[in-house]
């Protein structure tokens, strides 16, 4: 029984798995500097492994990877130019594949669905982005594809945290929905939004989804805008790739229905697509939290697989 | 030795051409009827093929697509409904494919430059899109992906042709720009692109770049304006799939590094992708108007090697 392990580096935490006759993980607060980081997955991989030896490790992290497995960076944890491809190779001398964090978890929900063509939107702090093409990870030539937060839907438009003006993270992450829902609370004193949250550094991105429930006319405003501008995001996915789903996690996603059945009639009323195109389902990511790790799990297996059917 | 065919329906001429020994091709004004565009390709086919049985039929369209051969809708031919798949089918016996002429273009490009992993921009009356992934077309889970002139870069802003607005098309087409040269003219009574070209309803993709040339401010705004559009959509293209290359073709190509050193002078200034990200190459197209046929012969063959393979 050949044994593959997964391992999913996060802001806050990371996870480690290994999946043979059952699956087995742990998981610890991510240290914040590269060494640290390493050896705490090297440490964790070892004991789960108890003494067998990987078939291959599989790694999803918060930054852009290439296909060698090298992280530019990480803002979230203040690590840059991390090799942690090679480093895990030469540590577990075993076959290791890096991708991005929100790569791992398209496959993770891919594969949960068992859809073979998808696209996931990860609604958080960022907007993160994954591809799946006929079950596997679309990397681009060399990595680093698939920054679905980074597309411009507004030429000009809002500062985005990377630099850029307009890009769909600066209108659809969660943090753009407090922002926005903080600005209205600031217009309109008489809102129910204070009710919900009369401390507005305390303000989430339920709030304004959940005043609009009550009734509260600029709570409204705040989510109709959030839509439209997610809608415009997914509609260009939709145009782009035409896939099988159009996934959607993240801690927005949290909405449900209520999220997604109004970006599903955006969608609709906007496809370009004729009057027979074939229209991606949208749905809300089903894994949570255990995505990443568990695609990561799969991306190893179907990557030492393709090697080991390679002439 | 397999003879395969391909053929390029045009908005005004279509082209069918057969690869065996030797290559061999024909052209005619496009039918505006669904049974006299389909007999006139058959006929076409039938001369080239001597004969002799083809391996397989390739076909580009000017519409969108699905997998079995189906398109919805060809507007600049006033088409629509045509199962263009199946007529070939039952009037030839012989494996046919079909799929959207700029993904043709974009296959013809990727084997003439040798490149596996490009994207494709024809910046004609619209704006084309084609996807190249590992030498083959991704046309979606069931066809009409690689809409690109259909991403939506301002939200609300131009109307485009399709009904939605800010698409990129509606900024970067060649009739984007000469909307924009005209107004620009009208604007400026002085411009010297009222020299070049007195008849202000001749104004082609070309007046503005050439009076930039001669220092002419107008027409420096609009060229500045239609690069800064072409470059966010590029950008996005960049951004979302990290090919190889990113091709442009169509009749503003034709600008050479005019108008594409201004183009990567753009993307490098905000491409997302940390310090050592894969930048793709930008290029003009090789092919011109032969891509399409090319294209098509070379989708069939490999269609027609894949379908063989399968067990």
């Amino acid at each position: 029984m050949k044994i593959f392990a997964g391992v999913d580096i996060g802001g806050t935490t990371t996870k480690v798995g290994a999946l043979g006759d059952e699956f087995d993980s742990v998981s610890f607060a991510t240290p914040r500097n590269k060494d640290a980081l390493t050896e705490s997955i090297v440490e964790a991989l070892k004991k789960l492994g108890r003494g067998r030896k990987f078939a291959g490790v599989g790694v999803g992290c918060p930054g852009a990877v290439d296909l060698g497995g090298k992280v530019d960076n990480m803002p979230n944890l203040g690590i840059e130019d991390l090799d942690i491809g090679e480093r895990l190779r030469s540590a577990l001398n075993v076959p290791v594949a890096v991708t991005n964090d929100a790569n791992v978890a398209a496959l993770g929900e891919s594969k949960r669905w068992d859809l073979s063509d998808l696209v996931m939107l990860t609604l958080g702090t960022g907007v993160g982005g994954g591809i799946v093409i006929g079950g596997k990870i679309y990397e681009g030539h060399n990595g680093k594809a698939a920054e679905l937060g980074h597309m411009i839907i507004e030429a000009g438009g809002r500062k985005c945290a990377c630099g850029m003006n307009g890009c769909l993270e600066a209108y659809a992450s969660a943090s753009a929905l407090i922002a926005s829902t903080v600005r209205a609370m600031e217009r309109h004193a008489d809102s129910l939004m204070w009710e919900l949250c009369p401390n507005i550094d305390a303000v989430d991105g339920k709030v304004a989804f959940e005043a609009e429930k009550l009734g509260d006319k600029a709570a409204r405003e705040v989510t109709e805008e959030y839509i439209n501008y997610l809608g415009i995001g997914i509609l260009n996915i939709c145009n782009i790739f035409r896939p099988e789903a159009i996934i959607i996690g993240g801690g927005i996603s949290e909405q449900g229905e209520n999220l997604l059945a109004r970006v599903r009639r955006f969608c609709l009323k906007f496809d370009y697509g004729y009057k027979n195109a074939p229209r991606p389902q949208i749905l809300k990511a089903k894994l949570g939290p255990l995505a990443g790790l568990y695609g990561a799990i799969e991306m190893i297996k179907y990557k030492v697989e393709d090697n080991n059917e390679r002439p």
